[in-house]
C-alpha cells in the first residue's frame, strides 16, 4: 500500500521495480557525453519516415517495444502505457500507442511527462490496478522547432538562454518485483509561475517549480540532499540549474555536491553548440532510462532523486501575453526496496 | 484494493465516491435540453476575459472551485488534480491549475479526458496514494474552432458529419466514502484506428474505439448492456452513435433500449443547428457532472456505464495524410458500493 507523507509525497511500502528500459536518440545526442548509455542511435532526423512527426512517433514506438523485449515480455503483457510528448495533441504518443495495442492513458506534462508516467504507473501497480505498466516520452528537435518557434529553414538566431530540444525517446517497464532499481517515493508538483514571460528562457521559468517540489519532497520525507547520491532535474539547463543551486542554498539545502541537470549532462558545452543545454521530454527520459538506470544496475548509484520539470506554455499563451508556468514531479529511486540507508520514512 | 478483471478492467472493492460536481456552460448549452442540470450559465463566450483561451481556463478553474466548495472542502484538501483540455499544450488546464495551487497531473485524452481523470483519480485513491482528487475537463467552441479548423470570422461551411464543440467545463471531487454514486469499475481503452481520414467525421473515427472498449468491458465483467440503466458514450454524435448501435447489435449486444451519446443529448437537434451533435472534452464532462450525477443522487438512475471517447488527431497529422485514431475509456457508476444488483464480479 501507499503511505502518504506530508502534503505531496507518497511512499511505496511494496517495491515497484523499473524492470528494464530502452532509449532511441538522434545524431547530436550520439555525439554527446551520455552516448555510451543509449540503445539505438539514429543516423539522421528522419529514420526513413516521410515527416519528422512520424519519425518521432516511430522513435517512441521502437523505444517502447525494445524496453518490453529487454524486460523479457511481449506488448500483450503490459496492462497500461502512460505516454506523452510535446507535440500538439500529443500525436507522437497517440500514433505510437495505435501500433503497440496496449491500453493507453495519454499525458501532458511538457518535459515532466516521463516522471509523471513513472509516478502514475507506480501508483497504479502499487494499488493492484495494473501488474505491469510502461512509461514512454519523446521529443524531437525538428518537430519542436517548427511547432514552437520558427521553421528550421528560416535559421532564426537563438538567444543565450535558449535550450536545444533533445531528439530522443525513453521507455521504462514497471512491475512489482525484487529487482532494483525501485521507485520508493513520488512527490507530485504544483503549477508554479514566477512571471517569466520570455519563452526562450524556459530554464528560468521552470526553476521555481523545481525548487518548490524539491522543498516539498525534503519537507514531506524529512530527508535532505545528503540522503541522495545524485539529485537530478530534467531539464533546466545551465540557467535554471544555477537558479536552483542559488535558491536551495539560500533555503539551507546544500545542493553543490550531488546535484545536476539532465540538460547540462546530455551535450558537451565545449564542442556542441547548444547554448543553455538540452531540453524536451526526451532529455530526462533518455538520461533516466540510459545513464541513471545503468549506473543503478551497476550499483554505482544507490539513491537517486529525479525531477521532471515542464514549462506549461503554448505559442498561443505567450502571444496573448501570458507568463510561463512551470511544474516539477519527483520520484526517488533506490537499489534497496525499503529505501536503502534512508529507510522509507 | 483493486481487482483485475480480464485484460482491461479494474473493479474497486472499496468504494470511491463522486462526492460532488460542478459545471460551467456557454450560451448554446444553456438553451439545450440539459440546461436545468448545469450550475453556471455564461452570457457570452468571453466571461470578461480578453481572449477565449483565458475564458476557457477560467471556466475550468471556476468549475473546480465550485465542485470543491459543494463538496464542503477547500482547494488545500485536494491531494491531486487530474485535468486536461483540447488546446495545444493543454493551456486551459495548466493555467487553471496555477491558480488552484493543487498538485497537478496533466492529461491528454482528447474528449476522453474527463473519464481518464476520474479513472486515474479513483485508482490512486483506491491504492491509498491520495485521499481526495478532482477530475476536470473543458472545451470551448471558439478556442477549438480557431485551433482545429478555421478562424470564426471566416464562416466556413460545416459538413453534415461535423459536430459542435461544447463550451463547458465539468469538475468532480472523488473520495473514499459511503456516499453514492460510486465508481465501481474502470476499463482502460486501446487506441483503435479504422482508417477514417476525414477530420470532419470524428464520430465515425471514434466509434470503433467505443465499440472495442464496450466489448472489452462486457467481456471482462461478464456483464451485458441490460446490467445498466443507462450506457453513455461522449461524444460520438449522431453518426458515431448509429455505428455503435449497428455494430454492437451485429455483435449480439442489445443496445437499442438504454444507450445514448452525450453529443446527442446536450443540444436540441430540432431547434439548434449543430449538425451531427455536440463534441469536445466539455460535452461528456458537463453531462456526467450535471445530468448523470443528479439523476444518480435522486436514485432515478442506479447503474450507469459511461465512456469518454477521444479522437487523437492534430491538424498536422491530418495534413500529413494520417487517419484519425480513436480511444475510449469507460467507468461504471453505481448507487450501491458493491455494484448494486450486478455485484462487483
Amino acid at each position: 500500500m501507499a503511505v502518504r507523507l506530508g502534503k505531496q509525497t507518497i511512499a511505496l511500502e511494496a517495491p515497484v521495480s523499473i524492470v528494464n528500459t530502452a532509449t532511441v536518440v538522434g545524431t547530436k545526442e550520439s555525439e554527446g557525453p551520455l552516448a555510451p548509455y543509449f540503445d539505438v542511435h539514429l543516423n539522421d532526423a528522419e529514420w526513413n519516415e516521410e515527416t519528422w512527426e512520424k519519425s518521432e512517433s516511430k522513435m517512441q514506438r521502437e523505444a517502447a517495444k525494445l524496453a518490453i523485449r529487454k524486460a523479457g515480455m511481449e506488448p500483450g503483457n503490459i496492462d497500461c502505457a502512460f505516454a506523452g510528448d510535446l507535440l500538439n495533441q500529443c500525436i507522437s504518443s497517440g500514433f505510437s500507442a495505435r501500433e503497440l495495442e496496449i491500453p493507453y492513458y495519454g499525458l501532458y506534462g511538457a518535459c515532466s511527462t516521463m516522471i509523471e508516467g513513472l509516478s502514475l504507473g507506480a501508483i497504479s501497480i502499487d494499488g493492484g490496478g495494473f501488474d505491469r505498466t510502461i512509461a514512454v516520452a519523446s521529443s524531437h528537435f525538428c518537430t519542436a522547432e517548427r511547432q514552437y518557434r520558427t521553421p528550421l529553414e528560416y535559421g532564426g538566431q537563438r538567444t543565450p538562454t535558449a535550450q536545444w530540444t533533445v531528439t530522443g525517446a525513453g521507455a521504462a517497464v514497471l512491475e512489482k518485483r525484487q529487482f532494483p532499481p525501485y521507485i520508493t517515493h513520488i512527490t507530485t508538483g504544483k503549477v508554479i509561475d514566477f512571471g517569466v514571460t520570455d519563452p526562450n528562457n524556459m530554464g528560468g521559468a521552470m526553476a521555481p517549480a523545481a525548487i518548490d517540489t524539491l522543498k516539498a519532497h525534503f519537507r514531506d520525507t524529512k530527508r535532505s540532499p545528503k540522503n541522495y547520491d545524485l539529485i537530478l532535474t530534467g531539464d533546466l539547463g545551465k540557467v535554471g540549474r544555477e537558479i536552483v543551486i542559488d535558491m536551495m542554498t539560500a533555503g539551507g539545502f546544500d545542493m553543490e555536491q550531488n546535484y545536476n541537470d539532465t540538460g547540462c549532462m546530455i551535450y558537451d558545452f565545449e564542442t556542441q553548440d547548444v547554448h543553455a543545454g538540452g531540453s524536451g521530454c526526451g532529455c530526462v527520459a533518455v538520461t533516466l532510462c540510459g545513464y541513471v538506470f545503468e549506473m543503478m544496475k551497476k550499483g554505482e548509484l544507490n539513491d537517486v532523486l529525479i525531477l521532471g520539470t515542464g514549462a506549461l506554455l503554448s505559442p498561443t499563451s505567450s502571444l496573448q501575453g501570458e507568463s510561463v508556468p512551470g511544474i516539477a514531479h519527483a520520484i526517488s529511486l533506490s537499489t534497496t526496496p525499503g529505501g536503502g540507508k534512508n529507510g522509507l520514512y
